[in-house]
């Protein structure tokens, strides 16, 4: 048997970030286009916002202490004096003694200091307005700069900028964002009994599960899919559709059958180009081990393992940290602790992932972990996340309160 | 002051419920595009899956009780009959005494009940091969429906397709999938005040946050904008703008202006319309109070507050689940059990929604309430989530347990 190099998952993950890999370029889209995008830069304010002093309430600006001790039996008497049109900047000076009528969001007039809400006001006649509550400064006023001050960040730079996002970045007034570019990604599926979905497959056959599946999480992640290829177990042709693909994508994803001979394949095509080398021939993960990160020049090529699950498992702990140094962001991945349903064990000096099912019973999240038959593509429905036992542990027993990572990715 | 009609929110939902509105038509898309949408039918697997018994390992086929014994110091031994081959049927049946090579995958080959694996093997000769550790019938073989059985159910009417279910379908062999059309909304904010974005504005006016964070909310749900306006205070130009809106949307949303003066011309909007009528004026809840709810002929109007944080309320209380009649599913939502940072005070006889923040500490979740005067932009920055007090409740104190649902959408 031949002995392959074969590396622990932190050593794989040291050369993802001693590469000298660098961020994609940078583009300019419209600001609805930048959903689900990476900000590129810090957006900064370019103004106060509030822009100025503006009413929270329909009501009348007054001077507060102006109001003090006012009742519904002895009411203060304000002199109405116009009023603060929606959209416009108001100059009138407010006098002492008098009253301004603000809609909500209306700008405040130079001079008050408070507003009254229009329920404890009521007008005696066209002049003279009562007010029944005393309205202290400050009351039902957003003062300018109160929600954000001109220059503080909006959006910072490696932010996934959501639905959320766009609202302050519209609040700030930008029509356009500078996000990264999506980093291109090609995904070739092998194995001579991989057959495209929508044709009829015989015994011995598969769909191109991986092919799909890893397609779908890069789109997720925000990649481009550059190309989306299936070859047969045949090292010219394999090796004519990386070259191809590394024309014109960052990184190359192979997925394919987890056959000792389909592995050989892969390593070989990578050392056949000049600048190709393998980093490592299997990684010390369970599932997964059947890995392959190997470099041409300065992109790389990952041989994913040929079960679903496993290829999945790989995706997340190796091929997405590889796409956050194309646009740079560190998304917190979201834990959640849940009590282990039973005992889970663990392959001791290994990385060992674990896929769980979770589920809530009272107030508190349980986990079930769930086995299946390598090869096993149900796996990939019913798992909700993975708990992830580092090789010190031999495993955990039932009722242990456990961090689950949850497959998708979460915004907090 | 006139008095307006005003529901509970479960009253509203209850008229939502009741509507009669049905589901949107359908659409066939590929495979790929089905990412992000609403399954609108079952999709069952057409064929067992894996198909046939296939080896998880690279070994031998063998019958297994004659490995039984098999050691280092005694090996079996096996005559070598051949190979399976990746993607082909192999209908040679094994006979007794025999071993047949199959790779990761491959077909077993009819009368063989185990695999060995290849490195617990030894080839003496040509014709020979030695087995040095017993393998028991059954072992290291994915049966012919261990997966899914044919019929199953592999993505059930009503789920959000999301990465993992793309590779479910794949394995099925669905090259398409039926999906529910996307519902198409109008989205119209409006307000003399408000300014597109892009644009210089003065004192007094402020961008467009609302049609900006509403669209792209709706965009992550998996909707067709098919308007975005932006018009002034002006009932004709408002009217009009629903007129044209209405002919091509399933549903309206305005936002604007929280002052009464907005707020009327939007049900005198609805109310012009042959068939318009106002279900609410107003809703008990806390924030987003300034609601507006009609209906012309079978199309729901919901007209939005104005402050951005009251707008994401109510958007996510009362158009999500409207939203979700049109493309029937019904994601659970997303709770997770922190601990109060500090008291909470809320409204008795409203639903009181609170945001917050969440936050780990140790093990644990903690989340501590977002304040934010009326209007504020930057709560959407930061809140993570909100706790629904009903109204039971007076309030919560610092410390207690309390169910935070996320602002976004979380498989499970």
């Amino acid at each position: 048997m031949e002995f392959f190099k074969t590396l622990t998952l932190p050593q794989v993950l040291a050369h993802l970030t001693d590469s000298g890999i660098t961020a994609a370029h940078f583009e300019t889209v419209s600001l609805l286009d930048a959903l689900g995008r990476i900000a590129a830069s810090d957006c900064l304010a370019p103004e106060d916002m509030p822009m100025f002093d503006r009413s929270t309430v329909d009501g009348y600006a007054i001077i507060g202490r102006e109001s003090a001790g006012a009742s519904e039996a002895i009411p203060g008497f304000f002199q109405l004096a116009g009023e603060s049109l929606m959209g416009e900047a108001i100059e009138q000076q407010l006098q002492s003694g008098q009253a301004v009528y603000v809609p909500t969001g209306g700008m405040l007039p130079p001079g008050a200091d408070a507003m009254v809400m229009i329920e404890f006001t009521e007008k005696m006649d066209h002049e003279t307005l009562l007010v029944y509550k005393p309205s202290p400064p400050g009351a039902h006023i957003s003062y300018r700069g109160d929600d954000v001050r001109k220059g503080d960040i909006v959006v910072a730079a490696g932010r996934r900028i959501d639905s959320y996002d766009i609202g302050m970045l519209a609040g700030a007034g930008y029509d356009t964002v500078c996000v990264y570019r999506k980093p291109k990604v090609a995904v070739i599926s092998t194995g001579d009994e991989v057959r495209p979905v929508g044709e009829p497959i015989t015994f011995g056959q598969i769909y191109d599960v991986n092919g799909y599946t890893i397609s779908a999480r890069l789109l997720e992640l925000g990649c481009d899919v550059v190309e989306k290829a299936l070859v047969s177990d045949n090292y010219e042709m394999l090796r004519e559709t990386v070259e191809t693909s590394l024309a014109k994508a960052d990184i190359v994803i192979l997925s394919g059958g987890s056959s000792v001979g389909t592995r050989d394949f892969t390593a070989r095509v990578i050392e056949s180009f000049e600048g190709g080398r393998l980093i490592t021939h299997g990684i010390a993960i369970k599932p997964g081990k059947p890995t392959i990160v190997g470099k041409i020049d300065d992109k790389f090529i990952i041989g994913l393992p040929g079960h679903p699950a496993s290829a999945l498992i790989i995706f997340n702990a190796v091929v997405k940290p590889l796409i956050y140094q194309l646009m740079p962001h560190a998304p917190t991945p979201f834990v959640i602790e849940a009590l282990l349903s039973e005992n889970v064990h663990a392959s001791p000096g290994k990385d060992t992932f674990q896929m769980v099912q979770l589920y809530r019973e009272g107030s508190s999240w349980h986990c079930k972990p769930i086995y299946a038959k390598s090869g096993m593509m149900s796996l990939l429905a019913t798992a909700s996340g993975y708990i992830h036992m580092t090789n010190e542990k031999e495993g955990l027993s039932a009722g242990t309160a456990v961090d689950v990572y949850l497959l998708q990715e979460v915004r907090l």
